[in-house]
C-alpha cells in the first residue's frame, strides 16, 4: 500500500484512539456519578425470617421463584440476597436493596412478590423488617 | 483500493467474525459453568456486631478502610456488606462472601484485616458470627 492509502488510515486510526480516550473518561465519570447518586437513594434493609420446620422446602422453593424473577424483571430491585443459618435452617435473613423508595413500591405491586406473600402467609412464624444504613454505600459485590 | 487488496482484507475480516462467535460461546461456557463451581464453594456468613456507642465513628471508619481495601486488593472477597440499623445505630451486620475457605483463610492473615482487628478490639461490644447457606446461590447484585 502507498502513502495514499496509509496516510488517511493511520490519521483515521488516531482520532479513533483520541476519541476513544474521551470517551472512556466520560463514561467514567458518568459511571462514577451516578453510583454515588444512587447508592444515596438507596433502601436497604434487613429482612429476618423464622419458618415452620415442616414447610421450609416449599417456602424456600416460593423465595427463589420470587427472588429470580425480580432480579430478572425489576430494574429497581439491586438485589434479594437470602442465607439460611447453619445451625438453624428455619432462620432466614434477606439483605434487600432497593434504588429507591419508588422502587421498593413498585416491587411490593408486582404479581410475583404478590403471589409470594400469599402463597407463603402460613409458612412464616415470624417475620422483623430492620430498616439499615449501608456502612459503606460505594462498596461493591463481585459477580 | 484493488481486489489483490480488498479480497484478503475481507477474507481475514471474515475469518475473525468466525473466530469471534466460537470464542464468545466458549467464553459463555466457561463463566457460566465457572459461576456455578465458583457459587458451590463459596463461604458465606453473617457477622452481627455491637459497638461501643462513644467509639461508633471511630469503628466505622476502620470498618469502612478494611472493607474498602479488602474488595480491592484480595480476588477472593467477593463482598463484605455492612449495615447498621437504623434504629439500633449501634448493632452492624456484615454480609460476608468469600470465594472459598482458603480465601478466608488468605483474608484473616492480610495486613489490613489484623490492623481492623487489632484497632477495633476494644470498640467491639460484642459478635456474633452465623454460618450460612445462600438460599438462591446464582442470586445476582446489580452494579
Amino acid at each position: 500500500m502507498n502513502a495514499t492509502i496509509i496516510n488517511p488510515l493511520l490519521h483515521g486510526l488516531r482520532q479513533i484512539f483520541r476519541r476513544g480516550w474521551l470517551l472512556a473518561v466520560w463514561g467514567l465519570l458518568l459511571v462514577s456519578g451516578n453510583a454515588a447518586a444512587q447508592a444515596k437513594d438507596q433502601l436497604v434493609r434487613l429482612a429476618k425470617l423464622e419458618i415452620h420446620p415442616a414447610q421450609l422446602a416449599s417456602y424456600k422453593a416460593a423465595l427463589k421463584e420470587e427472588i429470580e424473577t425480580s432480579l430478572r424483571v425489576e430494574p429497581g430491585v439491586i438485589t434479594l440476597y437470602a442465607v439460611a443459618e447453619k445451625d438453624n435452617p428455619n432462620r432466614i435473613t434477606i439483605l434487600e436493596i432497593y434504588a429507591s423508595q419508588a422502587a421498593y413500591k413498585l416491587h411490593i405491586q408486582t404479581p410475583h412478590f404478590l403471589k409470594y406473600k400469599v402463597g407463603t402467609k402460613e409458612m412464616v412464624k415470624s417475620l422483623e423488617l430492620i430498616e439499615t444504613v449501608p456502612v459503606v454505600p460505594s462498596a461493591q459485590v463481585k459477580q
